[in-house]
């Protein structure tokens, strides 16, 4: 009897509506506050930077929003996409449990980004913008929002972090090839980048100085408008076509998932692949355990605090309610690029404060393990990003291996490895150290946390 | 009404058989001849260096060979490969045609190469072979041997021509993944390699150097053998499976093709998705046109000599009738390196001598300008090799608007450039130049072609 590896849906099959969890939760999230008057923020003041219908949909009410035609034309190039059944991986571990697999790769920029990145250029483009501003770190967003802006014929400049800039030429290729622009990030094209770049003229950059320079050209022109690939309710709710996905694709096959793993930086394809799991679960559907997997050199989930705080470095961000390790405070300079972030998405947080998700947190080393031995038996390189879930995926189907118990473990591989290959270089050659959390740097940072109260 | 941009095949409905064209031809392929004795080889000739089960599969007269149940196991990681039709770019050129690509960058190596390294390591397996050597020049083909051992417990050792090695450090991370040793070539590990560095110790080396090098390691223990990653009729035979998939997958939407275009360098990808459709041609049930595509910097088919040559520079291989520039012609440093192979496999140039295929040159930076207007209309970004097939589509679609014509157009879309960008980098610079036929160079290397006859 031949194995059957991959779980296809149809074209015609694919989810029409993104699912929005926030009126199935028990209590709803608490508002971002305005910087300056630490009032909640109204959509008047996030339209200088984002589109009305992205406003609307950050705080909807409604349980789903439809998925407007020419997005969904946009993406069946290569939605909906493959869920695998890990067969070979199962194999190589000698465990009972079934491994399942949702492949985010296959789209044009190799990561989940491309799912928030095609709608959002679409909203700007109906609303007449003309060209969108971004910052990119590892470069996957960067891509996404290239790709998607080629698309609807809107010019798309970026800012990437120097340090990636340098060390990751084939995205700067990659990104050109879709007709963008993009900069090193500090640069000496905005007010923001001229100001670091006189105290540090060799700067190698952070996200949140990019997103300084991406913010800052935008606001100044009213055709301008800026896009973010993570943390925010809307990039969370464009995600989730990946577990409606997953769900009709599991059920093609009968089964139920009894642990859910994803990894988090912002948090956006965690989110993508576990809410409609998580709405199946409230319902009393089914109940699997949700897991995120972050890095153990930025665990906001884990080690952060859950208060008030900034999005960005500088401070210009409304402050949203989070787990996070202070808007200042610099990972260490892991692989994961995508998952460098101070911060958690405020719903995942205020979700893991409800108790309806667990987290834990891996050292690179053991992620990057799990990963060549993830592509020497299912022949797919996933990215530094989702090594994190597959070494949490190991270390479950291991666990099952000693109970004996016929475990359904479903996970999402949100991206390739294939332009991060100098991680793996690094990796084989021993020189990959793991980095532990840095308590006395993170506490350092918290102090600086905004005051909300008073 | 929604586009279809996919067109799917289960895993059920995957061809379980590979194609031999050879015996549905209307005259028999000359047959390759001894370098010594100028006789038709043996199988005994080939055994030290091939399997006996591919060494019968090169000179079998089955029209059929059934794919091993283990080999279409590791086929179904990523086949069925999809069929798209790509709207978006027909909506770009404006034209009536209708264009649809075969796309065998789904597979682990991102090209149509693991089609045969896989067969190719299982017969080595069954056969007890501890270890296999091969060369590699882009890196497509050592990538996917390398994945193909890891499947099967083979070790692998690679040399790859020095310049691509240092160029392209993500095929030799990705090679590494997969747990393959690669070596620069010429390195000091053989007497050929030595040899070489001898006489110029900072060589860039060659595909033919390499091919020496690894002949030497494999050639001197009976638990080491060779593979060849195009060329070959076993090679071809193993690619027929994207031709047999493309004809069921437009059957399912109705259509027959009217041009079916490949790039060709060794030969394999244009072999494997058009032997099955010249099948039907021959067969009176469909009149395609079928039509090469190559480099104008190495015209093998539309340029070359057919004649008795040697398949690697150093004159070690059996002689092959084929379309030859001269086995000791070294091609211009055009960025398809896939395509830079001095001779056509033997079967495809004897097919085009009978006349049932057409070819044509098309230099670097039209297929290029294609490349990115592929990747901006259908979001995925060619390798430079099949970017030779899609400005031929570009050109023949053109063509049908100009003419008003429904044309339907099949080609191959036989890898991605994700491990390519900077063949892309130098492009948007304005650095890429065109390489014009060498004339002069050819003839003085079809000077020293061997003599057979007398």
């Amino acid at each position: 009897m031949a194995l059957q590896h991959k779980i296809l849906l149809d074209e015609s099959e694919m989810p029409t509506r993104w699912y929005n969890i926030i009126p199935d939760l028990p209590a709803p999230p608490p508002p971002p506050l305005h910087p300056g008057t630490r009032e909640p923020v109204g959509p008047e003041d996030l339209a200088p930077l984002f589109p009305m219908a992205l406003i609307l949909q950050e705080v909807s009410s409604d349980s789903y929003i439809d998925i407007p035609d020419e997005v969904q034309d946009v993406y069946r190039l290569w939605r909906p996409s493959p869920l695998f059944r890990a067969h070979r991986l199962e194999k190589a571990l000698g465990t009972p449990a079934r491994i399942y697999y949702k492949y985010e790769g296959v789209s044009p920029a190799g990561s989940h980004k491309p799912n928030t990145a095609v709608p959002q250029v679409y909203y700007n483009a109906q609303e007449g913008v003309r060209k969108l501003t971004t910052e990119t770190g590892a470069g996957q967003w960067g891509t996404a929002l290239a790709f998607a802006c080629s698309l609807f014929g809107l010019e798309c400049e970026i800012w990437q972090v120097r340090a990636s800039y340098d060390q990751k030429p084939y995205r700067k290729a990659l990104i050109e090839t879709f007709g963008a622009t993009v900069h090193p990030s500090p640069s000496v094209l905005t007010e923001s980048g001229r100001k670091v770049l006189a105290a540090d003229s060799q700067s190698p950059g952070s996200l949140g100085i990019a997103i300084s320079e991406a913010v800052e050209v935008a606001a100044q022109d009213p055709e301008i408008r800026y896009a973010l690939g993570s943390v925010l309710n809307h990039v969370l709710l464009h995600q989730t076509i990946i577990g409606e996905e997953a769900l009709l694709q599991l059920a093609k096959v009968g089964e139920t998932p009894d642990l859910i793993v994803g990894c988090t930086g912002g948090g956006s394809n965690f989110a993508g692949l576990s809410f409609p799991f998580l709405r199946e679960k409230m319902a009393g559907r089914m109940n699997p355990i949700i897991r995120a997997v972050e890095p153990a050199a930025c665990p906001s989930l884990t080690k952060g605090v859950y208060a008030y705080d900034f999005g960005d470095t500088a401070g210009l961000t409304p402050l949203m309610k989070m787990h996070t390790l202070g808007h200042d405070f610099i990972p260490d300079p892991i692989h994961a690029g995508g998952l460098r972030y101070h911060g958690m998405a405020p719903l995942i947080s205020h979700i893991y404060e409800l108790g309806l998700i667990e987290a834990e947190a891996i050292h690179q080393t053991e992620c990057f393990t799990a990963g060549v031995q993830f592509a020497r038996s299912e022949g797919i390189v996933p990215a530094p990003e989702p090594t994190h879930a597959l070494a949490a995926t190991v270390r479950a189907a291991l666990e099952a291996k000693e109970t004996g118990e016929e475990k359904v473990i479903l996970t999402a591989l949100c991206g390739h490895g294939l332009l991060d290959m100098a991680a793996y270089d690094r990796y084989f050659s021993g020189d990959m150290v793991d980095h532990d959390y840095p308590r006395d740097r993170v506490q350092d940072a918290l102090s600086r946390l905004p005051s909300v109260d008073g």
